[in-house]
């Protein structure tokens, strides 16, 4: 018997009437002969109740006490998807993360899922039950405390279940219909991609499509497990939503898949510095401990022992980034003359897996943008993606431009 | 070390406000030195919500999903009610009812209590825990499955963890101060009552005193646990309250504790019933069957081989009487002239331990009444009980006039 996995998000579950909106498309599945795995997420408003209630309390709560007031919202929604598909006469019955067990560390509100034994759901479909509805983001910690996944551990769940019983497919339902070639509110003639692969996905969530959070992601491309994104909002079809899968089911790879953004991006120049062997540990590692996340990191050539170094942070986080410099200056750990902060930028990011096998990428982007007068200010690349930054009032200009110039508003 | 077990109902956990309320209370008998276990309802009207869901979705629900649903708002008040006390700095963790776990049968909705292995908290309480924070109305079946107990579920969640614990009394903090010799709506001089016999106690919680549900009463008296009543709303004191415990408890009986009553009861009389044995089997089977709570039977002596029965029950039961008699006669089972149902009825009751040692009380009964000119319609008496039905309109008179006879708005 094939076993698919199908996640329904908050706006999903928002209501009576949307749960049993999504029940018919489980009960659609369960016609087509799968026995359907279904992970809830807290009605809509519900889990912010709920953590608004704790941090009321106390800002500094104990994570045991969080997650055990935090995770109820999914139990509920659990329990009322089984009484909906029940009432249409599909054998189902709710599980809480700890009745699997969704077995976790330790780490509580931030847990990681370590296992997940499958007989206990596996006999009730042997019995005649054809769907196990699982409450999401929630596990069962060593100690028999109830844990869970923190951001994104809905889908989290989905990918581990999908993993664990070998699932044909994870299907995420979510308020979106699918991955888009670029934010179709900067480019109108983004057009949603019908596969892509799961490495192009992560670039693209951590750079800003908000899809999937990338930890689920990087599960499934660990477990080579089948993600389909689609929206729960959308009459059911075949070709419904983005398919996130490995390199190998995709026919034809796109040289360049997405055009990624991100506007809370700033440079940031220290002028002169001092070079010598082990300067940009000196630089970093303060930085780092600052909690500072810095991106792309460039080093001018050096001349006469000394070197601008250049590296790109979150905008809010600059302030930090700056006392943690001087903080370093004044201690001798590190020499420059001048620090400029440039807040004023955006990041523009082409992805796509094909760029491994084709040259010319670079120069096409490099181009495309020079032909629209916008200067290049840092640019970084990896196997699967070149970023530039860039002044932040051309973003919108740029992103246009690299989606009509990469082809992207045509199908493959 | 000594146990304290305090359990809150819903209205006084109702917002976080509250539950900081609850908690200082809490605070005050940890530093008596007591060990707490505190059992919690859910937040005032979340149960609600949470059934509204279930019924909205299927009036005849699989009573396992309702339970696994219902039982979340007691999860959330009891993780809550752990982290303000523990930012009291009071060592305090939740418990639910799986974890404890309190094990019933499987009667979904209204299971009964089977276990509470007391090792677990026990443990917490060597290593220093001063406060189990335990979400009330739940337990775990043989399955594994989470049920509820119904109806004052958390009364008897409280209850059977003092027994377990032997705890030294078991407080259930509500929105009332106490139980009352009378209402004090109908009869300005009720006063609070100190202490009261479990027996009276449960005379007057089936008699519309509600304060506490009859079967945590119950299970009080079967464990000999000292139950308090007192509300979360007044000023801490060791007077607060009234203390349901032993006869043996109790110094001095009042020969007549309080007065209860009830506007809902209707009398019904069979006319001249053809009196053979077995005629009360053949007429109040059938009233059993068709679930009418009949309470009060008095048979009339039989002249000439005929007699009149009559009896009380709740008037929204009438209907249902009639129908079950009607039907029975149909089929021949019993032969009666004529039914008269009296909906203008209400029964006044007198209860009080003494009445087993001191006679006289069912005389002073019907001289009082006599004297307010009011008629005495049915009879009925138990070893600590008298209750009468009369008009309804003189139902008022009659608490009042009763109260005032037996002196109770003197303190004993």
């Amino acid at each position: 018997m094939s076993v698919l996995v199908m996640k329904f998000g908050g706006t999903s579950v928002a209501n009576i009437d949307r749960i049993r909106r999504a029940a018919k498309r489980v009960g659609l599945e369960v016609a087509k002969g799968h026995d359907v795995i279904v992970i809830v997420s807290a009605m809509a408003g519900k889990t912010n109740e709920l953590v608004g209630w704790v941090n009321e309390i106390s800002p500094l709560h104990d994570a045991r006490e969080y997650d055990a007031v935090v995770s109820s919202g999914e139990n509920v929604t659990a329990g009322l998807m089984a009484l909906v598909l029940q009432e249409m006469e599909i054998p189902a019955r709710s599980w809480q993360g700890w009745q699997v067990p969704l077995l976790t560390n330790s780490a509580h509100s931030a847990a990681r899922i370590e296992e997940i034994p499958t007989d206990n759901i596996t006999a009730k479909f042997a019995e005649g039950m054809r769907v196990a509805v699982v409450a999401g983001f929630q596990g069962l910690s060593p100690e028999g405390r109830i844990t869970t996944l923190g951001r994104g551990g809905s889908d989290t769940t989905a990918v581990a279940f999908a993993a664990a019983f070998d699932a044909v497919r994870c299907d995420i339902y979510t308020d979106v219909d699918g991955v888009y070639t670029t934010d179709p509110r900067i480019a109108s003639r983004a057009r949603k991609l019908d596969r892509i692969a799961f490495e192009e996905m992560l670039e693209l969530a951590s750079l800003g499509a908000k899809v999937l959070q990338t930890r689920s992601v990087e599960l499934a491309m660990r477990y080579n497990v089948r993600l389909r994104v689609l929206s729960s909002f959308e009459e059911p079809s075949d070709e419904a939503g983005t398919l996130v899968c490995a390199e190998e089911d995709i026919m034809e790879s796109n040289v360049v898949s997405g055009i990624a953004y991100s506007r809370d991006e700033a440079k940031m120049t220290l002028v002169s510095v001092a070079d010598r062997p082990g300067i940009a540990a000196a630089i970093f590692g303060p930085l780092a401990e600052a909690g500072v996340n810095v991106d792309m990191i460039i080093q001018n050539i050096a001349e006469e022992g000394r070197t601008d170094m250049t590296f790109s942070c979150p905008t809010d986080q600059v302030k930090r980034a700056e006392k943690a410099l001087s903080d370093a200056r004044a201690a001798g750990a590190i020499n420059y003359h001048d620090l400029i902060a440039d807040t004023d930028v955006a990041k523009v990011s082409a992805v796509g897996i094909g760029m491994r096998s084709q040259s010319g990428v670079a120069a096409k982007m490099f181009k495309t943008l020079s032909d629209e007068g916008i200067n290049i200010k840092v640019i970084a690349t990896s196997e699967i993606k070149i970023s530039v930054l860039i002044d932040r009032k051309y973003m919108e200009l740029a992103v246009q431009a690299l989606h009509d110039a990469f082809g992207l508003d045509k199908a493959a």
